[in-house]
């Protein structure tokens, strides 16, 4: 008997959940009367090989299980979502261990699911060790993020704290330098390190890093805008800092 | 009298579309009844200068008359959208007059409008000299890109065209060249020059490049991926590609 669970819904929040086997699958469903598409079979095959028990509903019962219209045919009940940590510097075991440098992702308090969905996909995508959210007045871990981040919310190593300045802290104790971005930073993002240890402050939508975040950053860069216009969306800038921190590993020996 | 009108819906396209000044504004919107914001205030400030018709109306009917719950309570009727040609080439008299370097982003179906101003947005900040898309089986410059695109879609100089192969070729023999995106690209987007007239093509979400616009590509090109897992939203993918030109074009000297 699972203490909590959920509803995890869509072809790709259930496929990752399935293959990084981070939390415990009670049960799949999927809509049953119409022809079930390759994507969902391969998916339902995954699942009973790993002895999970799959049920046929009418769509219109998928529906509300799921909770919502965008379940492409499968949902499943699962436990809670496993957070990594509560603690940042065990994240910094993983670089040890992969003798790589320490690359981890600060997100200030966004509100926006879409906006959280978006930038862990990328974070994923972009190797970043993991990403740290507050616990409070911002974006969490729900099952509609895994749905928008296409379940890369299932892979990544996500941290919930309760105080993300004194985090960031810990980390710079560690060696870590810290980049906040700020449409006010005073140094533009290309002219950064990021081949040392690396932590990326992105702040939210609305209000940016909070001052008393800032402070613990050790720069504050901006993207330059050819032509301004408000300014860019968080994920975009956010994807924008994560390549070039990864281009600069990659291609640029220092 | 206008023939064709259409209703540009929140705050951001409404006031950008008066800052632009490209479409005939012919009145606009507010909600009433409820205290009237500052940005709002400003914004009617602004058709006020420009001799606008103003009118207030209860929120209820602002929501009809804006076919958006998403209107920010302000909306406006507008001359439908100025595209800035049919013929990608008419595209090069902008670098030639600014003596920069062609900069032209060619969007290859994408049909989530989401997607479509996001990209926009993006473009416009990154100083892309225009955005050209095809006339059919594609999102197009409707109002909800503009609102999506925070009023981007009103600055961009976005071209429609009925054959984007044919688009191409002709601006490759004018000297640009052409940077395909896929993920099956065999060079590294970082390994590419965008210092020269460049031309980067994107392909649909579902689908990617087509095959015959795949043979125009000069370069097909990939965005390294850390970890695998899918592929990247193809907005994200424009953001990291753009940021790369920009990236280029300022600090690199081949």
């Amino acid at each position: 008997m699972i203490e909590q669970d959920e509803i995890l819904a869509g072809i790709h929040a259930v496929t990752e959940a399935l293959i990084a086997k981070r939390r415990h699958i009670i049960e799949i469903y999927y809509g049953g009367g119409k022809i079930v598409s390759p994507r969902i079979t391969k998916t339902l095959e995954m699942a009973y090989e790993q002895g999970i028990a799959i049920l046929e509903v009418p769509v219109s019962q998928l529906e509300k299980i799921a909770q919502t219209s965008l379940h492409q045919m499968i949902a499943a009940r699962v436990s809670t979502y496993p957070f990594f940590s509560n603690n940042t510097v065990d994240l910094l075991d993983i670089a040890a261990r992969q003798n790589t440098s320490p690359f981890i992702l600060f997100l200030d308090g966004i509100q926006d699911v879409h906006n959280l969905g978006a930038i862990l996909r990328t974070a994923l995508c972009m190797g970043v060790d993991g990403v740290v959210i507050p616990k409070d007045r911002a974006a969490t871990a729900t099952p509609a993020v895994s749905r928008i981040s296409a379940g890369a919310l299932e892979h990544i190593r996500l941290v919930e704290v309760t105080n993300l300045a004194r985090e960031i802290n810990a980390v710079k104790e560690k060696g870590v330098w810290i980049t906040g971005l700020l449409i006010s930073g005073t140094m533009e993002i290309a002219n950064g390190n990021y081949t040392v240890p690396t932590g990326i402050v992105m702040g939210s939508e609305e209000k940016g890093i909070r001052s008393l975040v800032q402070r613990q950053c050790d720069f504050l860069c901006n993207i330059p805008q050819i032509k301004e216009l408000n300014s860019m969306n968080v994920s975009v800038a956010t994807a924008m800092i994560l390549y070039e921190v990864m281009r600069q590993r990659r291609y640029v020996i220092y």
